[in-house]
């Protein structure tokens, strides 16, 4: 006697349940929401899905998001060629762009390492990475990998992959978040935060 | 300088940003998840949410999700004709006959009374409720809204329009969750619990 519901509602939930983070339960809350006014947003929603995946590849130098070959950071001439910004994922890439404070080339790995879950070297662009200093005139590495286990053994991983190439190679700085509150730091970031304290007068 | 992303990445950002509870970081991160094999998932999801809107609309007895003008269960003879659950939204019906204790007929209300949002008992369907007992043989009402404060406002709007009719109007359960734990329990669940409590021997 159980009605599960309709087939279109089921293959709906089936398919929203693909997206990480969402289970039937959220799949089900997004179709009641997205039902109240079908004809409002699923068209939208669905088309920009669908021009995502037929006009959005990976830059073929830096592997950032891209419309066309290249992506505009890579072919502007503008920007400072000669330091890299190694990052995890292509939206970091447009997080650093958000900040103003970067003008130079970005590599985007595809990931970090993560041996448990079967992540190497081969998996994520490293050896892409280490390709681009025999051609380029690439004088600086940033390893933007975020500051946790993961990305601080792929940052390892690549400042000792360049080792003997005269590379000046850098680190993003860890400390108190801007606004943040000393009170609410935990004890490893503010010990980094005194470690790496900077001179100031 | 700053570069915001290729226009379909922008787009379809914009696009996941209309589903509820999703903000510009979390369509990022289900953007680049999509964008790891975007033929494999992006395709099924467009496909579904398309077929959804096409498809389901509201039976046009209960409410709840149909892909024919009249549902499955309303349809169902076999049922018990004389109860009806009076449930918030759609979804609720496929977890209530998920529990496979319910064998009557629902009323979907698509919400809940929410003055301060402007949902009145007009936004709501009460009034195609109160005209299912004109042609039906219903003796039973079963209010199934949440247990929470428009949920109980709504139960209590409904039991009040309903006086006057001979009809038996109950309220769905209140205490402990099945498997819950007598220490974690709020004060107020704790006191339901005791109230409402069930002869046993």
């Amino acid at each position: 006697m159980k009605y599960q519901g309709p087939p279109s509602f089921l293959a709906a939930v089936e398919a929203l349940s693909l997206l990480p983070g969402v289970g039937e339960k959220t799949a089900q809350r997004l179709i009641f929401s997205l039902m109240k006014n079908p004809h409002d947003k699923i068209p939208t929603i669905s088309q920009a899905l669908v021009n995502l995946m037929q006009n959005v590849r990976h830059c073929e130098i830096c592997f950032g998001y891209s419309q066309d070959p290249v992506c505009p950071i890579c072919l502007d001439t503008g920007r400072d060629q000669t330091v890299v910004c190694v990052v995890e994922d292509p939206t970091n890439v447009f997080a650093i762009e958000k900040s103003g404070q970067y003008h130079g080339l970005y590599h985007v790995l595809g990931g970090v390492l993560a041996p448990l879950d079967g992540v190497g070297p081969d998996q994520i662009r490293i050896k892409e990475l280490l390709g681009r200093f025999d051609q380029r005139s690439i004088t600086e590495v940033i390893l933007a990998t975020s500051p946790n286990v993961e990305g601080d053994a792929t940052a390892m991983y690549i400042s000792q992959s360049l080792e003997g190439r005269g590379l000046q190679v850098s680190r993003i700085a860890q400390g108190i978040p801007t606004g943040g509150s000393l009170e609410y730091t935990d004890q490893y970031t503010l010990g980094r935060a005194i470690t790496d304290r900077r001179q100031w007068l």
